[in-house]
């Protein structure tokens, strides 16, 4: 895969985590610039992607959900950003999943055509917004997600008033869970209301979002319920279009999900629709943890004998060592997410050395404020003011929205490109 | 104050948040489009800035620093928006206290010409970007903090070699808290090293942050302490500008802060810079704590009988009532702080309903995913799919960093322009 993808070659870029341009500020001039971290070229910290990890991964996830006959519409909220999402579909995804109108919007404006909004669609400036990106390309493939029927009256009659018709997923959801549908009753309030407007909504398909549970028999029980509620639309004709599209899966669970509806696409033509977004960067948090599961748990990641790797790193400087045991590192709440775990050493560098070296295993970050990691280490490491650490992070889509632009690194933290994230 | 001091006309817009542009998207035509909230013209979620609490809460500020005969430099880190500063700047603040270099660097560029970094500055990159504003306005007033002898060779040997000086605050921490010098041995070892190079390293004061403790009394011995440091440097004639600064304070402890060093102003001669940030949108968290605090314990704050305001609010519909008591509102950790409480609800809005009401006290936000908050009620609440909620935030810096711009609403939520923000 050509790294070219990668690029935002056209954007311009300011603010943290940028070296000296020389002339103007898009990214086109990054991989022209020669950037190198070790060599102290970029302002730290900097959030950087390692291009050999991007790529693994994307053929990772490629080969597995082949493998299930699933297409893939990865979660493009966990980055934003319009460069990574062509590089997703150039390497086979079908589509791209969003979570918001705005989102859709900013995906559109970049070129993409086919997007899945697995969430609801609410609000008369929302309806708007996706209504006027169908009108400006009738070949815009939207759909987005119901699990009431008054939203479905709304959506019913704001798009007749357009003269459009929308697309939606009749949600499932769990008791005690997030949005979709606990029961029949209400499935079949909505299917009633979707009934009620057939000029303006269109069911196109069923979905679940089984991240909201932590046990697998509990994800299972509820994907069975969701491929039976498939099941019951299908054999009553209740879809608008074929095939009817299945659609689960974030990143913790996509395999128990491919495993689960696999058999509905084979049997009953279901289009199984996987939305993971967070294998494009995978982390050291839980998705790691998830990655481990399936190696030992799902037959083709057991096959297929390599794991996602992380790709996404920040790189910060040892700020003050006030204290033999207490580190303080520049970077913080505003740089990288802290609501699944600490960011985690990974590379120590000094300047001029040749190489980094890895962190010791007992550097922990013990606390974060907004600008500022606490890093607990011995008293006789060898760790000084101005001394680089890289380090790994847990739940990428909090830390892709501290950051306007990425920079895009070779294994030998060279900067090769910048991607820009659109929040 | 005129309301067009909180404008950033020329900044162009995109993204969440926002209505329906007719020509371009200026935040210019936001003034002009005369949007409303509660008429959903606008997208939610959305972050709104009230006018009126803005400028009740810059009066509010003006009036206690002044009482104390202490300068400010707000702490532009929570906002990063450049309009606020110049509001901050017209409101009598004397400067703009910032946490990075490239945070410098967008002050800079949109004007600011009076800045202290309340941050060691480190690392190759950043001493150039500091260098590079220096020389390109002589008149670019720029000072940092310095806690160790190796960064102060740094910042000696660097600066040098530009043929510039840089001023340094030396800090002044406390066992257990983050940066600053611990004990006498270390500050010597700091201003030795600051001795060393006259030509390029220039120490204009003393600074110590206060909010790493939290307890009144271990911070009012700190503040003692940093006032010492100062009084043993000024009677060494150890500052190499006068008059020297002395600063301090958070946005917790602002008032302890002035109390502790007023004397040390009328005295010495010392010229205080207290640094809050938050005291412009203030929240319901842990600086509303503050303020009742102050207003009971400081005399000031107490005479003034007027306390800050939340001025920061976000608005998001109810997407789904998939339960009697669990409502699920389109607003998420992508949207607001959830670090230091969740969100509150403040207002609930229908569509077409003359005002919005109350939202009701047991309404409980009890968890928040990326882009939902599961909202707590009782069955028998009148809440339903597609109405509006404010919610007032605690943590306002990481509330801000989530957005690309703010809306400014008048008491009645109508639309009344933008200001962008550039972390």
């Amino acid at each position: 895969m050509d790294k070219n993808l990668f690029q935002d070659p056209q954007a311009q870029l300011q603010g943290k985590g940028l070296g000296r341009f020389e002339s103007s500020r898009s990214a086109a001039d990054v991989a022209a610039a020669g950037w190198s971290i070790l060599a102290e070229d970029v302002s730290l910290p900097v959030a950087v992607l390692a291009l050999p990890a991007l790529q693994h991964n994307l053929a990772w996830m490629r080969e597995f959900a082949a493998a299930y006959g699933c297409l893939l519409a990865p979660h493009g909220k966990t980055t934003m950003s319009p460069a990574l999402f062509q590089a997703q579909r150039e390497a086979g995804a079908w589509g791209i999943t969003l979570a918001t109108a705005p989102q859709v919007e900013a995906a559109f404006e970049h070129g993409q055509r086919r997007i899945l909004m697995a969430n609801q669609l609410v609000g008369r400036r929302n309806l708007d917004l996706i209504a006027d990106l169908q009108a400006r390309d009738e070949d815009f493939w939207f759909a987005c997600l119901v699990d009431s029927a008054s939203n479905v009256d709304a959506l019913g009659r704001q798009f007749a008033a357009r003269g459009q018709r929308v697309r939606v997923l009749l949600e499932v959801g769990v008791s005690g869970g997030r949005t979709g549908v606990r029961d029949v009753a209400q499935a079949d309030a909505v299917l009633e209301a979707i009934a009620r407007w057939p000029q303006s909504v269109a069911l196109v398909g069923v979905e679940t979002y089984e991240g909201v549970l932590k046990d697998e028999d509990g994800i299972r029980q509820l994907l069975r319920q969701t491929v039976a509620q498939w099941r019951a639309i299908a054999a009553d004709g209740g879809f608008a279009e074929t095939p009817a599209l299945l659609s689960g899966a974030g990143s913790a669970w996509f395999d128990v999900v491919a495993e689960e509806f696999a058999a509905c696409a084979r049997e009953d033509g279901a289009c199984v629709v996987l939305r993971p977004g967070c294998y494009l960067t995978h982390d050291i948090g839980a998705y790691q943890a998830a990655s481990v599961r399936m190696q030992a748990g799902n037959p083709v990641a057991h096959r297929m004998a390599t794991q996602l790797r992380p790709a996404l790193k920040l790189w910060a400087y040892v700020q003050s060592r006030p204290e033999p045991e207490r580190v303080i590192v520049g970077l913080g709440k505003r740089d990288a997410a802290f609501d699944a775990g600490f960011p985690q050493p990974d590379l120590h560098h000094r300047p001029g050395d040749a190489a980094p070296a890895a962190a010791a295993v007992h550097w922990q970050v013990t606390a974060m404020m907004d600008q500022h990691a606490f890093l607990q280490v011995r008293a006789e490491d060898d760790l000084q003011v101005g001394d680089l650490i890289s380090f790994d992070i847990a739940h990428p889509c909090l830390t892709f929205d501290k950051w306007r632009h990425l920079l895009l690194v070779d294994a030998h933290q060279h900067v090769i490109g910048a991607v820009t994230t659109h929040f």
